[in-house]
């Protein structure tokens, strides 16, 4: 090992965008410190970016800056390929690429590995080169090696994660600061949490769907893909769901779950209820976290920043030495571990515990017609608070476990109910019974 | 790295207490889904304790089972050393004579570590052989690949860890359950969590403080010794002191505080408020937890079981794989990072915010005198609150930043104060101004 420290391994960088200028910066900043720690030396040799106005003050010789992502791919100088650009293509094909040229990548490309990981981890373990991902979920929060190394010996069982840190602003907005949901977005959308034109991505639970996928892939050893994640947003959520959650002792969290029910994936991403004592509920603001849950360990939770130029081109670095290292050694790291195939439980099978807040006529008669629509499903209450309102009164219910399938149609029914004005929200509480 | 899987490693056990028991059930049950995971099989060739009660129901042939650590040091089968003796000696000897027999050791010796680890690493760099120790601190978490590996890009500026189980759960039913620390203290021997003849190691401190230098040392790349670490344990809290920070919205937590000041190395033990909004604030009963923050990162925290079997076997395993995994490739993982020699800075120089509760004379004028003794040493109040209880008063001052040399000659001279009857309690506020 003598001798690791004069080595350095160049990497070219496709896309320099935010995370891209972080990342450029760090190493040059820590570069010295990075070589003494791990025994290597990682040079940025190449950046490639369409958008020159991305390759202003980053701390490079102009020499080594281009437009085209093929000056990089197609560099013999470049070891090791960095690719920052985002979405499924190009990046799909100049990660295919790197690796016919013999290059491994380190990616923080969340779209391009949920919806195409296999395909990418087929070609990384068929040329024997390192595909890493840190950043691709938890941005700034080391989750995909404690999943894959530290954890080897575990059988995990349930992912919790609070995964995207817009909407966990906006939530935590809503809880703290009694705002409105478009208040609160608009907020996020001032401080540049949320994009402005289209805050769909987050809002409506699509980033955190793309992580959850990967998540549940690396926690049960098969491949789930985006797809396969049931997706709800937070835009119905209102201040009142809050209000009623606090009462009861709950926080509302846009969560990503995944977890094995009987050898089957389930996954999904919905606004939720959790009790005020679980560790997720005290993450506040733009932070995301991810809990973990399996026999050995019981309870694990890595809390961060999940964005963020700064916190995740440390994910990235972590990375490239990583993959530098194994370069140097001639090994590799831990490639695909998605060796199993398993099937994806529908959602209407999922059993749960489900808050109910109906708008109703205030006759008496009421609670007792309503109780009867969710009995005849099979749907048992563990709690009733009724508040009147003038004519009407709302009722909120709590569910004992029930099954999904038996409460939405409960709730089908009760929309059609003549003594329901409607159905102002419907909940998945998620806390042991 | 095709056929990878079919390699199996060889790992011998020295000490088979509750931790080796479950490192040893952990590879028998699931050993084959580690193959899959890891590319190499690890099994447990040989386990040497001289206590044979620890041998019984062990799924291992008892041709596997020796009382003599040089059985398995010596046995030229055995690929890897697994130390999990405890204490200092014989488990110093026996690490040093795996090096010198070539065989690299994973080991959860937290006290060795803190105490001896310049020699230990010393000979392992000495050998090129890998000395890995995740279980060392936190338990189950992993702390110390992330912070050696995930996080070798960022500049770590302070850790702050409750990085003790028993006192956790201690301070934790004083506040939820108005207990008095003896009563906590009985409920934790009761339920195994505290030692019954000695708890002493937890309660005053000394595990958190070995704790503590480790993290330090990883932190910032500079040996720490435990005797390094100033250190105060929590016999002393009293339930109004809980009682009273609760009231100005803080948790008092046992914490192990790592920070750099100006190049120095700051590393304390000790009770301690924090704002009832901080993460580790919502850390309950006997879990753990380990707050990092860093120029990039900003703020990230690993939270899970510290301490028992089977949340400690999952560190050591992942341990043990990497090791594995290391000596088929003929690479090593990152050996000793302690490349700098920073000075640790005195207690006396530590600048904080203090809690400081006084029984007082009810007289007029007294809290002027008292005020004046703060003043005289250059220590400003912050808040004061007074209440009165028959003859006597109680005040409690909270400080602005403060030197603690300063604090500390205010108390002094307090208590030689006519109308102070008794410093009740002084705890540190670890808080942002």
């Amino acid at each position: 090992m003598v001798g690791l420290t004069e080595r350095t391994l160049n990497v070219g960088l496709l896309g320099c965008g935010t995370i891209g200028g972080s990342v450029v910066r760090l190493l040059a900043e820590h570069g010295d410190d990075i070589a003494l720690r791990a025994g290597c030396r990682v040079e940025i040799s190449k950046v490639a970016d369409r958008n020159q106005a991305t390759w202003s003050d980053l701390p490079l010789d102009p020499s080594r800056l281009t437009t085209e992502a093929a000056d990089v791919l197609n560099d013999p100088d470049v070891d090791i390929i960095c690719e920052l650009i985002g979405g499924v293509e190009p990046s799909r094909t100049f990660i295919l690429e790197a690796f016919e040229r013999g290059k491994p990548v380190v990616t923080a490309n969340k779209e391009l590995l949920a919806n195409h990981g296999r395909e990418l981890f087929d070609a990384s373990d068929a040329k024997g080169l390192d595909l890493y991902f840190e950043a691709a979920v938890g941005g700034g929060i080391p989750l995909i090696r404690p999943m894959k190394e530290s954890l080897v010996g575990e059988r995990l069982t349930r992912v919790t994660g609070i995964v995207n840190g817009t909407t966990n602003y906006i939530l935590t907005r809503m809880s703290e600061d009694d705002m409105s949901f478009a208040d609160a977005l608009a907020q996020a959308q001032d401080l540049g949490f949320a994009e402005k034109t289209n805050p769909t991505a987050d809002v409506d639970g699509f980033d955190a769907a793309a992580k959850c996928a990967i998540l549940a892939s690396i926690a049960f050893n098969a491949r789930v893909t985006a797809a396969d994640v049931y997706r709800e947003g937070i835009s119905e959520v209102s201040a009142d769901d809050i209000a009623f959650a606090k009462r009861l002792g709950y926080a509302v969290k846009l969560l990503a779950i995944a977890e094995l029910d009987d050898g089957r994936i389930a996954v999904r991403v919905h606004p939720a209820m959790i009790p005020v004592h679980h560790p997720l509920a005290a993450v506040r603001d733009s932070y995301n976290a991810v809990f973990l849950e399996g026999g050995k360990i019981e309870q694990l939770m890595f809390y961060g920043r999940g964005a963020g130029g700064d916190p995740t081109s440390t994910a990235v670095v972590g990375d490239l030495v990583s993959v530098a290292r194994n370069l140097i050694s001639g090994s590799r790291g831990v490639g695909c571990t998605c060796f199993l195939d398993r099937s994806i439980r529908p959602m209407s099978e999922m059993r749960g515990q489900y808050f109910v807040r109906l708008d109703v006529t205030d006759k008496p008669g009421v609670l007792a017609q309503i109780a009867a629509v969710f009995g005849s499903k099979g749907v048992s209450i563990k709690s009733v608070v009724q508040e009147g309102k003038g004519e009407e009164a709302q009722l909120v219910f709590i569910t004992h476990t029930a099954n999904e399938g038996a409460v939405q149609e409960s709730i089908q029914e009760l929309r059609g109910s003549p003594v329901v004005a409607a159905v102002q929200s419907v909940l998945r509480v998620e806390a042991e019974e």
